[in-house]
């Protein structure tokens, strides 16, 4: 077999049997190879931002990484903002980027880059391969360095893929589990919990599954502490049947407010809360002065095993979690369509085991407490800041599981960087509802400038300018169309509502482009 | 002032006057700055590459850098594919990156990024400004750095944009000029040209002005030498009182029949031709083993200079070079659409100073030859190879010549990686005209997959799907339509010819969507 095909099949053997592609000539043998070797389902995407991104949303789902094959360093360039998002989540990826034969770099063909020096700012681990012979090895490598929690990324010379392996393949390798939370930090936590001092779990950076957010709710009741989310969970089960958490606001003022009081933080995979942007006159550290962070687990630390640890040694094994309820919000009056009118009819509609990617910023402020009551579902956010990551991942998490509603409310602004994820819904036939809010704004960053303090808070019309991205109007429903997925526009709550719900009951890609003002 | 402010006026004295833009929080300082100073003409963009690929286009065609502004480490990773493709052709750009206030930095929020490792592998020069007192001195230094040639990267930290400035802004640095060549190098040349040797002057790496295409023709004129441009000319003036200059082929095995024969290939600003993918027994160097390369000028070197000495030092003031006549293609007959239609079209309706910008790839094989009797014109082809150029490219190129029609030959594939230029274009009202070559294939890597080689050459059904952008097809009158850009589609060489008439005959921004069979 030749060094692509070893490449594949170690993947193969390796469970990792999805790849999110889009390939150029360095990666021929690769592409080829896809007909010699069962088992990978290979998903075409027009720009590596959409591979990037959808390899991100696809291992939140799958609980294990998918691959992606990018083409040398400026197709590994365009997908770097998403890979970031990955990183920053502790989401794994495992990246295979071709490059020129090893032979041909140094004569600095059109393409040629340092394609290592791309990788690592976005990567734990980077590596080239160097021979046909080392492939499956080096594949092997990368599998059990994306391990659950990281961005490994394998480069491919074209000669490497093209040429002869005589060593065949490698099969599964064990992949380290997540480190076991020492009793020393437990019996820390435990000391602070029951202190009598003002407590606050908060877990983050990585999966709030049902089962890990009901058992934080029981350790918070069984000792009095607060059990939080950090401000943009991974991936969280909420809904009926869920854990009452809460969440850090996103707001720095609002984040200092909001734990003000606490003498002890105990973060669990969740990092110490910082603000999200610097401002003139605002701290960084939101934790206040009188209170010690306390890092009991991170993001690659075992957190189940953390969080039972914790409830055996609180003697809570009859503690019970306080638990939502199926509320769901009365249908919104006819008339007018807006952020509250939208989230009451997609916490209405929203069908159980549903998955929401929510890159809808803004206007999605009204969202989250409005599903809280909802039909269990899953919850994704964006963990790295760098929008364009909805539609993508939104395509991946489909993938992921084709038998999951999944609901991708984005932005009209962050839309527009991936919006060619539409076409691979469309190709892959993916049960996707897009929501675009499409208030023809930056409407985050008419906030965020007020908040810089820039020029008083006003921008002048030139900076005013720049925030808007009305003249002209886009028409998601025709950019929708246009890559073949079936669209229509609602303009008051009504139209909302009865669109909704048809999608929500029917299969297959479906965008409403739902013209709401703006939250502020 | 404040840093922002200081910044903006130092590159508007240095002739910096347009900004293509993206912003994020970190960046509104440098966005309220722009009702402060005076003179900086900024050009939103909804997403990075376009913004970069535009800076690429502006700059060819203004002879000056344009500056971008990029948001952190994501924003200038979105911008990777198309910067990579502005330092491959040597073309001045000054990105300014916003990131995190200094102090933040250490606390790794989520947008936290390493920008300077990011920016390294597409920029000459990298540098985070460290404080207010010190952006002019820093802005100076960018404008130095990117001089005519060359990708300067300059940080702006949000505290040094929104910090107290007490030194003011800078006035204009002086560029260095382009290097002289030095005399032993003319008579090395020389000696070699009036050897009696099969010789061959290559310009490439630079602009091929109808000046400099006019002096290379007489001094091929005067000693019997071939004179070529390189594969991809950054950018080249064409058409009726150009010269007559060959082309180095695209394809490995044709570019080496090419020059089989010759004995000196002289190069001046381009670099010694190779490969443009490494194939399995195709060499990576193209010059026969019995011929020398020798670097005459590099792309920083004076090119005017060295063309003019080469000149008087063959006492060839009276050779008159080789020029085409105005030579227009008959329209072609009616009846089926095709590359070979489009390209008599084009040929025959391109107006005068009109700015061509081609990433048509396999389509745009018959549109060179066909148009080197087309009126006067300037050519600007990919020089990096990072497809999704063209769109972003030609918007650049409308800022910096909006007396000039502007004509983007682009492939369908390509124009999906940044199809957000279209928003632009409509935005600012650009003379620009798109011509989709709409063949729903990534044509060129059906070529290419036969060529490598791979699996004897044809692909199987699973890759087969990997080169085929069909299932569905897009549609980009209705993607047009959607970002406010008017747009047709034509399926007969009547159809393409009444809309290409009437769109060289009218102005603003205008879409064709030919549908073309593939040319293989």
């Amino acid at each position: 077999m030749n060094g692509a095909e070893s490449l594949l099949t170690t993947l193969i053997n390796n469970g990792i049997d999805v790849c999110f592609t889009n390939p150029g000539t360095s990666e021929m043998h690769f592409v080829a190879a896809l007909d010699e070797v069962e088992g990978m389902r290979c998903v075409l995407c027009l720009f590596e931002g959409v591979l990037s991104g959808a390899a991100d949303g696809y291992a939140r789902m799958a609980r294990k990484p998918a691959s992606t094959l990018l083409h040398l360093g400026p197709g590994l360039g365009n997908a770097l903002a998403n890979t970031h998002n990955a990183k920053k989540g502790h989401v794994p990826v495992i990246n295979i980027v071709g490059d020129h034969a090893t032979y041909h770099v140094k004569f600095d063909a059109p393409l040629t880059a340092d394609i290592e020096g791309i990788a690592r700012p976005v990567s734990h681990w980077v590596h080239t391969s160097a021979a046909a012979a080392d492939i499956a090895r080096d594949a092997a490598e990368a599998v059990r360095q994306a391990g659950t929690t990281r961005v490994a990324t394998l480069i491919l010379p074209a000669d490497v893929s093209w040429g002869d392996n005589p060593n065949g393949a490698e099969g599964a390798v064990a992949v380290a589990p997540p480190a076991p939370v020492p009793a020393s930090r437990i019996d820390a936590a435990i000391a602070k919990l029951t202190s009598g001092k003002n407590c606050m779990l908060m877990i983050g950076g990585c999966e709030v599954s049902q089962q890990r957010g009901l058992l934080l709710s029981r350790i918070g009741q069984a000792c009095g502490a607060r059990v939080s989310t950090d401000t943009f969970p991974v991936r969280q089960a909420r809904g009926a049947g869920t854990a009452v958490l809460e969440r850090l606001p996103y707001l720095a003022e609002m984040a200092i407010d909001h734990i003000k009081d606490l003498d002890h933080l105990i973060l669990i995979g969740a990092a110490a809360p910082v603000s999200f942007f610097a401002y003139p006159g605002v701290p960084s550290e939101l934790t206040p002065a009188q209170c010690e962070n306390f890092q009991l687990a991170g993001p690659h630390d075992d957190i189940d095993q953390c969080l039972l640890a914790l409830l055996e040694r609180l003697n809570a094994a009859d503690t019970a979690a306080q638990v939502h309820a199926l509320a769901l919000p009365a249908l919104p009056a006819a008339g007018k369509l807006d952020v509250h009118s939208v989230a009451q009819a997609v916490a209405y509609y929203l069908p159980e085991h549903a998955v929401v990617v929510d890159e809808a910023n803004t206007s999605g402020l009204a969202l989250s407490p409005a599903t809280t009551g909802a039909r269990l579902h899953d919850w994704l956010n964006l963990t790295g800041g760098s929008i364009g990551w909805g539609l993508p991942a939104a395509t991946g998490a489909a993938i992921a599981c084709p038998e999951r509603k999944v609901v991708c409310l984005e932005g009209d602004g962050s839309a527009m960087y991936t919006i060619q994820a539409l076409w691979t819904m469309a190709r892959e036939n993916l049960d996707v509802t897009v929501v675009i809010f499409n208030n023809r704004k930056y409407s985050i960053l008419e906030l965020e400038f007020g908040r810089t303090g820039a020029r008083g808070g006003k921008p002048g019309p030139k900076a005013a300018s720049m925030l808007r991205i009305d003249e002209p109007d886009m028409d998601f429903v025709a950019l929708a169309r246009g890559m073949g997925v079936q669209a229509e526009r609602a303009t008051t709550a009504e139209e909302f509502n009865r669109l909704f719900a048809e999608v929500m009951a029917s299969r297959g890609p479906r965008l409403i482009d739902a013209l709401v003002p703006t939250l502020f």
